[in-house]
């Protein structure tokens, strides 16, 4: 089997790639290790920027979240018993966010793909990278009982922090950068209306918590925990218990509870690896950085490096601009750590550490004071939250 | 001996506070543990905020310093080769700040004490503090030989972090936040003229760097050094070889260099104490927070205190408001923690720190990356860099 580009990954940015690249005439085929049902099962981010909602029209693939998103022009932040409310749209000259879940994005462009009739290769193993370095490299799979020769011209690894990608670049190639938080996030998802029309992020003495949501009748809630925590100690009750003693009182008082769909905790890291391509192979999202979810940048992350890759093979399959491959990771790089910067700004302001210093934690309440009273401090915020420009590529 | 207002210490927030009460008709007496020359001896801060200009031209001791002082609209941040300039009047609506040396101020007030006859005992010693906590609290002192008491209506601990003041507070009264930096500063004073017409903030792989003046042929430069090195193993010539190192090279074959006049090693610290007050004492500046030397508050801050005491006072004697003594300290202590969030924050993002690993050095960088190339980012520098305003006494 022959292609221009092999997209490793069914996830939102490599179906994303492929969807762009498919409508400019770019033809190309995505490999997945597990199922359609086991990839749109995964609870995942549910905030897209604005350069991801340009980029999903842009794609063709944006009716459903035009008509069932929720633009979302602000959002609070709870601390020292008060609630403030960063005014996105004032702050940025207009620029807001969508609250549509990552579940929904992939579930829309998985329709378009099979409408495309493009190809999809559904539960994949033993895939491995060869060639990189050279002119015409492969991908060699096992699918349907079969081993399978898939050539190509790049190969774009959209398969996530612990996908093969990133491991078949050798050793000593990439630098890799990490910070692990010692605290995660216990989730839940509810059929419940939320709390407030717009998202809650609060600090507070016992840690954490965030009030999100994924449509006017479902939620999705997050408080901190130690990092040794498991799922199993958490009762929905005790959740719910947890989060309204986290939340300001008149707002914890409208909070209505309900069974959850789903439990899980989730822990917290930075991680980039420099650069995020070798020969042509190039990294998008998760396969070279993770941000923690505070700030919901991880999955606005991909769409730039999928934004950055698909406007870069444009150009060399339309005007043979092949010397924009070198500029690949660069580009996006830069992007990237700003995003990383915010992630882990956001972070270390609004969580609880353990063995903080009393002198740290006044650091902390007065970073908040300072940003939420100064409305210079309150538009740095806004502008990363809403997403920094992309980079053109010219 | 009589007074209203005790104050300890003839620095420069002693010597203020004196002569804006004394022009007011609040008799005050101010005792020193030092000589004149001793204090005058002391190099210190040359940056003085809008706030601390308007507040010495409200006490008419402004003259030579509106003539001899250095206005600066900016000042540069260097960094990955680059310099930056953060534009304080543009960015502020036309505020900016004055070079102008604290031992300059400290003499000009003197001078300014000593026409008006107002007393400054020089040379005390064994001060003691009583009666906090009654009406008519007092000190004891030796002064010429003899033990003297003076008594008064209110005292102001102006003597410094080592004073006698806050260490006359009974244990448990204060708390206490300290953050103690792994490094130290390397000052050089030399009468050359400036590398550059505005301050030079450096953030270099070496380590941190500042070029700083007291006048046009005057220079304050400084270079980060070891908490354990010793001025004795710094020549001259060492001096000027690492602060040129550490100094974007168009700018370093600039540096015009010459026999330091003075030179020393300071350590760098994060202190408060709250409370800053206890019954009728009221400490003032560096007896009740230090802050790292990076943004220049530490003058600014003891000056913003004195302008506070002084507003209520005033309205205590005048208007006999004395429900307004029980809210200096919170008053203070508002803008103090901003100041102190500054400091902490332009120390961590321009030195370099011992044992921090890859990801904390990106973070720093993109930090000051995209605080540069972001306006609000550029603002939120700024107006911190001018000071923070006053709050009103009301």
């Amino acid at each position: 089997m022959n292609t221009q580009v092999a997209i490793i990954g069914a996830g939102p940015s490599g179906l994303l790639l492929g969807q762009l690249l498919h409508n400019v005439g770019i033809d190309n085929v995505i490999l997945e290790r597990q199922s359609p049902d086991y990839v749109l099962g995964r609870i995942r981010a549910g905030v897209l920027e604005q350069g991801m909602v340009d980029l999903l029209r842009e794609a063709g693939v944006a009716a459903r979240m035009d008509r069932e998103g929720l633009p979302h022009d602000g959002f609070q932040l709870a601390f020292d018993g008060r609630c403030e409310r960063i005014d996105l749209k004032g702050l940025t000259a207009g620029k807001s966010v969508m609250v549509y879940g990552q579940t929904e994005v992939t579930r829309d462009l998985m329709e378009a793909r099979q409408a495309s009739g493009a190809i999809t290769l559904y539960n994949t193993s033993q895939l491995q990278l060869h060639e990189l370095k050279g002119e015409r490299p492969y991908l060699t799979f096992e699918h349907e009982g079969r081993t399978q020769r898939l050539t190509c011209d790049y190969i774009a690894g959209c398969d996530g922090f612990h996908g093969v990608s990133r491991q078949s670049i050798p050793a000593g190639v990439l630098q890799e950068f990490e910070r692990v938080y010692p605290f995660g996030w216990l989730g839940i998802l509810a059929d419940t209306p939320p709390v407030h029309e717009e998202l809650i992020y609060a600090n507070h003495a016992r840690g954490f918590a965030l009030c999100s949501m994924r449509s006017p009748t479902r939620t999705r809630y997050y408080v901190q925990v130690g990092a040794e925590e498991k799922v199993e100690d958490w009762s929905d009750e005790r959740f719910w218990d947890e989060l309204k003693r986290r939340l300001p009182s008149d707002i914890a008082s409208q909070l209505v509870t309900g069974p959850s769909i789903e439990k899980s905790i989730a822990p917290l890291r930075s991680f980039v690896v420099e650069p995020m391509q070798y020969g042509r192979l190039f990294l998008l999202g998760d396969a070279a950085h993770i941000v923690p979810p505070t700030g919901a940048k991880g999955l606005n992350l991909a769409a730039s490096d999928v934004s950055t890759l698909y406007r870069i093979l444009l150009k060399v399959y339309r005007e043979g601009r092949v010397e924009l491959l070198e500029r690949y990771s660069a580009i996006c790089l830069r992007r990237i750590w700003k995003a990383e910067r915010f992630s882990w700004w956001m972070t270390s302001m609004l969580h609880r550490f353990p063995d903080t210093d009393a002198f740290s934690r006044r650091m902390q309440e007065t970073e908040l004071d300072y940003f939420v009273s100064s409305e210079a401090g309150r538009r740095t915020i806004a502008e990363n939250y809403v997403g920094l420009p992309y980079e053109a590529i010219e």
